[in-house]
């Protein structure tokens, strides 16, 4: 691990407000740098500034209003960031990040923490910023799980997984992440952590929905382990690298803290499906966004090129897009597994 | 899958009368065959002969005694089957069949189903029978999870790994096991489904001890992780074989359906050692044994000539037999772990 001097320490903004993003402020603010927070929501940069709490997620985490800046300007966040953490919705990040002048991206290194892909334009972060923003490659990398941010705010030893096209600004970030409840290590990896965080979510649409029509642990067990064949089938064609070991924290272990966790939305969400809510319905009455719902029609858009045998993808696409019922597409994913 | 026409069905034995046991008798039920069904105590025979269900173990599957003949006559059972399913603790096993006569074994088929090695031996069980009984290789075989019994009883989905020395051996037990709610298949890798088998009794212990100590969803999920590449790590010395996809559901599933499930007696006896009772007190508290306990002791001993890198193989070690504390040890597993 790198040891970096105090003076040194890079600026840092974080782009987002939700639980994730709000954990990485917590994290980062173990480290004697300056962070530049933003959110969309003057209300809620006023209560942070006021009371030195997140009013909507993970409210127990105390801000350090001394290393901490809330604040609503983005282009005034990111010019005055080295860092740039995206811990944001893939479904927001097109329309948060299109009034900020190009100017500002120059030189910046670019980090998702974003577990999705950017929908209709069916690409990981990674490419998105490559190619819709003209960030250069070199500034380009992921923080990957596993990791709920709830056992972050209780201080729970985690680990996290970092990865950029230039390794020495992964080393950088890394060491701004160690604490001592936050394990981080370097891997070189980017798209692939970024297809397999992708795919983990469709995963757990897939455990919901059974675990919603009653299946069980010795099912879910079979599923999550022909999953982690079909994620390295998928990984194999469309993020090629010979020296990936899909059995590392930031592949297997960020699929099982979400395919296990009874907090996991995707599951949840699936879980409704396979009650027989419709997706709709479903959506509504849990008021928040999936990123499985969306990832898994880019995906499939992505492999209609690449034609990679994807059951389990098949599965919870045929009843969230095809308009098939669980009952009958359990049948089918039941004989393709084994 | 094979198609074995009725009357060409050999006779089964199965030798144990716990709820694994209990569960291979209820799926082999579902075929028209015979089934020898071995079991130490003339009550429980009593019992079952009488009212058709186990007294003891899953007392809720009803036994059907059209097909089921329950004794207490090891050498007969053997003499009268073809096939023979041993599924009792495996410290039990060398103490069940040193009566058998040598006779007996000749061209019968043993499957294990027993997830652990013979204590003091420190043998996984293809090699017990091989080097003690003189059974022949081709003669040997097993049968992988991921399967709690208990969800077999609720006649939930599940799926059995079958693989033999001989695979025409291997399709026949598959094809046996296969009914409406068990899918069976076959692969070829006798030692390393028994010895991912054992290591994951060990991995659970090591999930229950973490989890006594407080350690949240996200450390368990980088200890899984973690523990893949460990038993990789071990497999490939101790049983090499450079078609193994340690992502089948006999070695992930295996240790995920142990790894996550409360109800495993290992992690509840990892949880007891993690939360500070003594290996003998939580031993006493529970009543039954945790396979890990023993398989951790010979595994290490086993190790003591490889020398191969298991970092949470010895955390358990150390705790259970070095005398350390869990505390002590987490600090190291922690910063071994990635």
């Amino acid at each position: 691990m790198l040891d970096l001097p105090s003076a040194h320490m890079p600026t840092v903004a974080v782009i987002g407000s939700g639980s994730w993003a709000t954990a990485i402020v917590k994290i980062l603010s173990e480290r004697p740098i300056k962070i530049n927070w933003w959110m969309r929501s003057e209300e809620s940069v006023k209560h942070i500034k006021a009371f030195a709490h997140n009013p909507k997620y993970l409210s127990d985490v105390q801000i350090d209003l001394n290393k901490v800046a809330p604040t609503t300007n983005l282009n005034k966040t990111i010019e005055e960031s080295k860092y740039i953490i995206l811990a944001l919705p893939a479904a927001f990040i097109h329309q948060a990040l299109k009034d900020v002048k190009e100017s500002q991206w120059k030189g910046k290194k670019f980090f998702s923490a974003i577990k999705g892909m950017i929908p209709d334009k069916h690409k990981i972060i990674s490419d998105y910023l490559k190619d819709e923003h003209d960030i250069s490659k070199k500034n380009l990398g992921v923080i990957g799980g596993p990791c709920h941010s709830e056992e972050v705010a209780l201080e729970r030893q985690s680990y996290l997984t970092i990865s950029a096209i230039d390794p020495k600004h992964a080393e950088i970030l890394a060491h701004l992440l160690n604490c001592r409840y936050i394990h981080t290590h370097v891997i070189d990896d980017v798209a692939g952590i970024e297809y397999a965080a992708v795919m983990k979510n469709i995963i757990s649409l897939a455990v919901g929905i059974t675990r919603g029509m009653n299946y069980g642990d010795n099912f879910q067990a079979v599923l999550v382990a022909n999953a982690m064949q079909e994620i390295k089938r998928f990984l194999d064609i469309v993020a090629p690298f010979n020296k990936r070991d899909l059995n590392e924290s930031a592949y297997l272990g960020d699929l099982l803290v979400t395919a296990y966790s009874q907090f996991s939305r995707n599951r949840i969400f699936g879980q409704m499906i396979g009650k027989g809510y419709t997706a709709k319905s479903a959506q509504l009455e849990m008021n928040m966004i999936a990123e499985g719902y969306y990832a898994v029609k880019s995906l499939m858009e992505i492999n209609k090129k690449h034609k990679v045998d994807l059951p389990i993808c098949e599965f919870v696409y045929n009843i969230l897009y095809g308009n098939q019922s669980p009952t009958r597409e359990i049948r089918v994913l039941e004989a393709r597994l084994k």
